[in-house]
């Protein structure tokens, strides 16, 4: 997984991952409109914008991104039915050849988290296979310790998928737990030693391991510091654009090849219509294509 | 929430929560049988196996418990047929009178976090009202701190639901960065002390917060410590019978009054038929009735 997404990476210039996270308020009139006529004002209409608001985008990107984010809670708060558009827009972010980080920062105990691994692995039923999911990585919290992550690690190793454990967040409050000091340094420190070491069980072939690390874009030295603290750890990086980041704020993450890392902006592309004076009323998705393409020119310079 | 869980405890003369997380190896072999006769090998027969297993259990102890807690994981590895299940178990739980728990463990920063709040808020579309995963508490990840918290604790407050924050786990690893000392105490005295500022925004009217805590069964010194910490926080404690905790490592996690806690145990009473030497292979529920009674006891002799 850590293999292919270096390679779709440096095939397309670009260490853009378009965070799917639709949100009704974002949706252009004409898909919400043509939704409810149709289902009334249902979780299953809610499921139909989504799921035609994100193929439109993926139809737009594909060619200029290696992958997908969709947040599975814009999902999950419209139940089953806004989890079958999370299935459906993974279904088609892949068959475009995207590959797929599943958003979805599980966290439990060994037996709870051998269960979320399904994720990743799928499930075997009486000998028959099914990958329900279809995520190729998914994003997990830390607080349970390594018992926690062990599964997915497993499943990272002999199915060759990949997880990107939260290291530290960049929301305000993220600082309360994360920045407490323990032995002169921050917790978030410790669980980068912790992530750098579990990610040894399984590396790829190109110094990287199918563990990576979520790391807020929030400053340049502390990227710096999180790089050397976890040289064989890909970073998956949210924060730019609408959060506030910049490719400037990148400078640090990566490796001495500008490599290393991978940038979320969710926001920034997929609601660019809302901020592009050439919309049309219709074509919301060509916004979405420019955003990529300005993003990807501004991490290539500050990057490069 | 809070006030009727306690209401539910006192009348009932038990702090016991069913833990609902079936598994396919341990259900009983004619609930296999006829659902995948019918279904075939399909993550269909398995939601039907789940739901049938589990009405039979509610059905035997509704009467004696308080609350059950289905932990979603198990559900959630089997695709939307999964989560089908999980909420046709909390629709007829809640039919029979039950509080319940939705064991979710989800944590994310504030816009993300909304979304997940609708687990307990329901979700708006155009004004009309969806309770679409109607549980009455939830347990949440800390990692984030307050701003992942904040959405669920003002739902808490304006349509007086629940949650219980991950403090003390007590699953092998979960000293990893839980213990990590920090201004000379563990950092989960620091989350401890966190969740009980928390609470103070969402009283009920018993003493206890809305705002709960999840601390697992390890001693009953640490229980105390923690107690101590958290004094208008109720406890829901995981770890009771299979995973080894009994009726007296509780002692020192309630009030004065013996109370302020919940203790829950999944496989000790779901799975009580494989080790009831009187099971006759069809009502395999009694089992768990049997063990429900058991562990009242049990906790009435150490907490009363």
């Amino acid at each position: 997984m850590i293999d292919r997404l270096i390679g779709k990476i440096r095939e397309k210039s670009n260490p853009t991952v378009v965070g799917l996270d639709p949100s009704f308020g974002m949706l252009p009139d004409h898909i919400k409109n043509e939704a409810i006529e149709r289902y009334g004002k249902t979780p299953e209409a809610i499921g139909k914008m989504f799921t035609v608001f994100n193929k439109a985008i993926i139809d737009e990107v594909h060619d200029l991104v290696p992958a997908v984010k969709p947040q599975i809670a814009m999902y999950e708060q419209y139940g089953l039915e806004g989890l079958k558009a999370y299935l459906e827009t993974i279904r088609y972010a892949k068959e475009k050849g995207l590959m797929v980080i599943g958003d979805i920062k599980r966290g439990d105990i060994a037996s709870t988290a051998e269960a979320y691994a399904a994720h990743i692995a799928g499930v075997e039923i009486e000998g028959a296979h099914f990958d329900l999911w279809m995520e190729d990585a998914v994003t997990l919290n830390p607080y349970m310790g390594y018992d926690g992550i062990e599964p997915f690690v497993r499943v990272c190793r002999e199915r060759d998928k990949g997880v990107f454990i939260l290291v530290r967040t960049s929301n305000p409050s993220g600082a309360e737990l994360q920045d407490l000091v323990t032995g002169g340094r921050p917790v978030f420190h410790e669980v980068a030693g912790l992530v750098s070491k579990w990610g040894l069980e399984a590396m790829g072939s190109q110094g990287y391991s199918r563990v990576g690390a979520v790391v807020g874009a929030t400053c340049a030295e502390q990227g710096a510091e999180l790089r050397k603290l976890m040289p064989h750890t890909f970073f998956l990086v949210p924060g730019y654009g609408a959060q506030g980041g910049t490719g400037e704020d990148l400078k640090g993450y990566t490796d001495a090849n500008g490599e290393g890392i991978i940038v979320n902006s969710s926001r920034g592309i997929i609601a660019a219509y809302l901020k592009d004076t050439d919309y049309d009323g219709k074509h919301f998705a060509k916004s979405s294509r420019k955003a990529v393409l300005a993003m990807r020119e501004d991490l290539a310079k500050s990057l490069g």
